[in-house]
């Protein structure tokens, strides 16, 4: 009788299920499709040459090194030269404060697996970022969702969260903010609400994960300190990512935080993956060092700015009167609200029938709401497709509108 | 008031503490020493200039797709390059029977995360390789130690222990083994324990978990048929790497099995790191396609040959009659055993003042024993620092030899 793998999952296991979005990828293969939907950088900000240089210098001099494994914490001048960039915006911290990661995910499946057992409370957005969701609900975190505004997370309801939970005697172990261009919602939190959560914070007793991957790709607008940087009580854990400032496909992302909390997270780090590439890691070493990741980040900026551009004339143009969109001042997303009785969920295949892809709001909000919602991205396509694609969703949204 | 982070952890992560070897590799860090310790392979067998090639080339022809994201399953043309290279030996399977794992150490992850809730039974080797023990231990697994002897582990003893675990309505999981060239111990499994693994395995329904990294290292006698080759009924997990006959600074590995298993393991690995470095998989897949690897292994056990015959020499000659050893016919390391009145642990600092490391038994076996083993590896020192090694590790011995 052939083995039934399904009674042999852990209980964590059984409950996690595809993601929609991995779902809607694989339609998305075929090439008459505008994707709207991916998050992946345009690789005409990859600095290809520089790459291909380093590389082969890397491969020339160290090659013992670089094709070796290396120590879970990852390589000390790499996480010197980390230190060195984040302490211009008063980041500041010492190596055993950094650790490095395989990719963001990794810090945020390291947060999960560091702070949540079943049943342990995390504060996130409403909506939030998918992965990290996903990230969370696979240690059996439960999530209870904050709504934000054009300010980020609403202080206000956070505070009236924390009373509720603390009064049925519920820990709650950290609060989750993607403080700049947030994913899904492209919103940004003022400083107001960054030392308003850092207050909040210490009152109730709680980290706050703070996940900057998009804070370099600002259009416009003054940079705002992060929440780390204003913090001086060792109560937040910073991500930060090469993914949108180098290239994803060195997998190479960082943690900052609390020494003790560090530690931890290399212990466990240890048992997940022994270390990260030292080649991915000699690599983003060498370009961090060469200096030239302000002049990258500026190349990036003009592109992406463009890209927004191109989203917020479409959808301006093409989008009917019903629907409402944010207007990022950075990063990669806007999320468009429709009216209550269109489910974007329900829609999506009309949509794919007009080769045109987007990511429905549902699995953002960690409350199951969110079904008027879509997150579409500008980071990917040309900007010609943003308009051709926009074009075609605004077509599918009018058939639904209701006279 | 600092924040206390002790108070914050999750239970499993309380639980985890630096591994014994963790600790002893930071000790090693003196040059002076001679590690016997650490289980890197010798970077003489890294193919570094084919690996420049190959690199240049996917960079020069394919870097918008080499430095982006990339599918959480891998690199379909690289997972039917391993695929064919399997069946050679006849390990059969299609694309959805194999997943891209960033590096083993991630594929034993995986396998604690599909299968393990706090207090579900897997099976391990006395000894085992401690990261895997580590791994299963971060998902709250117990685990049940079977003995080894020459032919691997005991057949009889493991159907006595799944009785007795039957007898009190106790459910296993898996059984993992590293079959061939066993990590520490180096012994391989012998072609009629792995058929009766099989129909153990069959008889109290549980899943077999075959860690395969060294098979292909084989410096003398026939290959034997692996336990994934000989098992037809989908309940064999099967984990095998570049890292030993490549290089381990990609992490690039795979895990190949049961369809259903490998998609929730997809699922899984999604919320761990998103996806493998694709410029590595690119790296990967043409050094696979290339038709090099055989060619490569060759050379890589000529290489350890030498190395294994220096280490079985030296300790010939230089460590007392009171020690035995394993002789192992490929892989990277040798167990010593001594006298039941030796620690291996607390002799670890006589070890390090004569600037020699080992690691000490104790951690690899689940039961808590192997206080008198020590794990050698001949893998990374040269042939003339593995004589002055064991020659100074002899001399550390001797003195606790009681007479």
């Amino acid at each position: 009788m052939p083995i039934n793998s399904g009674e042999f999952y852990s209980d964590l296991a059984s409950k996690m299920e595809a993601s929609a979005i991995r779902e809607i990828l694989k339609l998305v293969q075929n090439p008459e499709v505008i994707s709207l939907a991916g998050g992946m950088p345009d690789p005409a900000t990859f600095p290809v040459e520089d790459i291909k240089k380093i590389t082969q210098k890397v491969l020339d001099i160290n090659s013992a090194r670089a094709l070796q494994y290396s120590s879970t914490e990852g390589l000390p001048e790499l996480r010197k030269c980390i230190l060195e960039h984040l302490a211009k915006d008063g980041n500041n911290g010492e190596l055993e404060n950094i650790i490095i990661s395989s990719g963001s995910q990794q810090g945020l499946d390291l947060v999960g697996k560091t702070f949540l057992s079943p049943g342990d409370i995390a504060i996130v957005e409403l909506p939030s970022y998918l992965a990290a969701l996903n990230a969370f609900h696979s240690y059996g975190g439960v999530l209870v969702g904050v709504p934000m505004d054009e300010d980020g997370m609403r202080m206000d309801i956070l505070e009236e969260k924390l009373i509720q939970l603390k009064n049925k005697g519920k820990k709650v172990k950290f609060i989750y903010t993607i403080s700049n261009f947030q994913n899904p919602a492209g919103v940004t939190m003022s400083l107001a609400r960054r030392k308003k959560i850092i207050e909040i914070a210490h009152k109730f007793n709680v980290f706050i994960v703070e996940d900057n991957p998009y804070e370099k790709l600002r259009f416009e607008g003054d940079p705002i300190p992060s929440i780390y940087s204003l913090e001086k009580n060792d109560s937040v854990i910073s991500l930060g990512t090469f993914s949108k400032i180098l290239c994803p496909g060195l997998r190479i992302a960082w943690i900052l935080g609390n020494k003790e909390v560090i530690r931890k997270m290399a212990i466990l780090k240890q048992a997940t993956d022994l270390c990260t590439s030292i080649l991915s890691q000699l690599i983003a070493y060498e370009y961090c060092q060469m200096g030239k990741i302000e002049e990258n980040i500026k190349s990036n900026v003009k592109i992406y700015t463009r890209k927004r551009d191109a989203m917020i004339s479409a959808l301006e143009k093409h989008f009917p009167k019903e629907a409402t969109w944010t207007n990022p001042k950075g990063g990669f997303f806007v999320v468009v609200t429709l009216p209550e009785y269109i489910d974007t969920g329900e829609m999506f295949k009309e949509a794919i029938a007009e080769n045109v892809a987007y990511v429905p709001g549902a699995p953002f909000f960690a409350d199951g709401k969110g079904q008027k919602t879509m997150r579409l991205s500008f980071c990917y396509p040309s900007e010609e497709n943003i308009e051709e694609g926009i074009k075609r969703l605004g077509k599918v949204i009018k058939k639904r509108i209701k006279n």
